[in-house]
């Protein structure tokens, strides 16, 4: 047995979990609910359940931590606990999204809670583990770091406009998992959190800041800027924009779960990490008072960037 | 700064959390919705916001677990987030009593998540440590073992009685905090989680198995005979009934948040703990097949006492 883990699960008050001597517990939370974070006539139960899992996994993915359990609180109007025909169940084809993903991840379900809701609500609970000290925080990017991100921007964005327009010509939803990584509605529907790509950051000790990308760009580099005390430009030309997503989608779309992170000019960044792109966008400049803090470098010239404020549906 | 705690708290993509060494971690999960576990015009917001933390703290109690955090995710209406002229809005009033709880019991609040929500939904999760095989699980109860329980029971069922009552008379729902200990309705609005008490028993290795009370006796009490793999005998005149409750609300009604434990024959169990009071109300016995776990001893004689099925207010 290895002595990080889960000792003990549901079936007692608590469940009881270990983990190695020096290390530290990250813990994050995210709270989904119908009608503002999934659809339940556009998004197919199985993506609910993977989307849910992944935000929490995304959160210790930015901070270098590994998985060690979840914890799942679902509430459910009664008729999506419940079979029609030979057909599964909502809250069934939900866990199936869910556990596949749980399990490429090695994340066990070590608790939670279901109750009668008149609306679907589910909150996710992650508890990793990461060395002391060595966890990736949002405030540590230096005047002179380079920024980077993972994958491709904007895919999420795009791919729920796609479903936007897919259910306004048809009221069936989606159905079941898309296996093709082409597929425009991949990266939202199966967000794939970058759980190995953080721990290879953490582990070398090659990242000064990091987070995921769940608010979209412009907002979330905001974060770092604040929490670092520093300014950033973006090379506009330089952003890997996802196949058929505009570049208003990879500056501002929430929700594509890539890490976004600052590290030392002199710092080797591969162009791979565990078979993930990894590209340079821009880099952490002094932040001047009375000016933007984030800069959007373009053919036209120096543009602010503001806040993109991703809302969902809102 | 003590070694077991907060160390990174919410303006990052996780909170970072440390205990001992040679401690393990408790983790716990509960999932409150309007019209279920609470009503929007019964309950005063500062009880539902108790009520809330308390039911996670009373699970790390059962576990003999000392808090660490608590991070609590939010879904509710937009009317509620609002200040009505000078009054303070539903969740300010909400915090003040989840506040002045946790305060009281040493628990930071970690983290957490608020979205808009048409129903009002609150998942609490606990963080709690406790020294590695020291907690108290459900399982360990033998033969020939004493039954225990703290406080007194059924005054929550019989205070939810009297709120529905005062409802159906009075559309204005009861205000404020209470501070009197014997009001009727202290029990169900303001429940004490027995954090010391389940340190007490732990810290000293007197109970053989532990759990809370929250489903109500008959319920609870089934669930350690189960997971023991044990039955248990309960003397019904020696039940510490609350003030004004019933003999039914003291064995069925939930959410009195009592511990109930047993312990050797040969253990010392005081009569108070912390101040509250410890009451003996049975014993342990072999299961035998075919025959009920739990057998409640009456002047008339032995009944099977089966589980009474508290659902709140379903």
């Amino acid at each position: 047995m290895r002595s990080t883990g889960l000792r003990l699960s549901i079936g007692d008050d608590c469940a009881l979990l270990q983990v190695k001597p020096g290390e530290e517990i990250a813990v994050t939370t995210d709270l989904s609910i119908a009608g503002r974070h999934f659809r339940l006539d556009w998004h197919p139960p199985e993506a609910v359940g993977h989307r849910t899992l992944a935000r929490g996994l995304s959160d210790l993915a930015a901070m270098g931590a590994h998985p060690v359990a979840a914890f799942l609180s679902l509430g459910l109007p009664r008729e999506l606990t419940k079979q029609r025909g030979r057909r599964l169940s909502w809250i069934d084809r939900f866990f199936e999204g869910f556990l596949a993903l749980a399990e490429r991840h090695k994340t066990p379900l070590a608790g939670g809670d279901l109750a009668e809701s008149p609306v679907a609500v589910a909150d996710i609970l992650l508890v990793g583990a990461v060395p002391r000290g060595k966890a990736l925080l949002r405030s540590g990017a230096q005047e002179g770091d380079l920024l980077y991100v993972t994958g491709a921007l904007g895919g999420s964005a795009a791919g729920l406009d796609c479903l936007r327009k897919v259910s306004a010509r048809n009221s069936k939803h989606v159905d079941r998992r898309s296996t093709n990584d082409e597929d425009p509605l991949t990266p939202h529907l199966w967000p794939e959190p970058r759980i190995q790509q953080g721990l290879w950051l953490q582990r070398r000790g090659r990242a000064t800041a990091a987070i995921d990308l769940s608010d979209g760009l412009s907002t979330d580099l905001g974060h770092i800027c604040m929490e670092s005390g520093v300014g950033a430009e973006i090379d506009e030309a330089s952003l890997p924009v996802f196949g058929n997503a505009s570049r208003k989608q990879a500056l501002h779309g929430g929700e594509d779960y890539e890490l976004l992170f600052a590290a030392r000019p002199v710092t080797r960044i591969p162009k791979r990490i565990d078979g993930i792109s990894v590209t340079q966008i821009g880099r952490v400049i002094k932040a001047r008072s009375g000016q933007a803090r984030v800069v959007l470098l373009t053919k036209a010239g120096p543009q602010p960037l503001s806040r993109g404020g991703w809302e969902h549906f809102a």
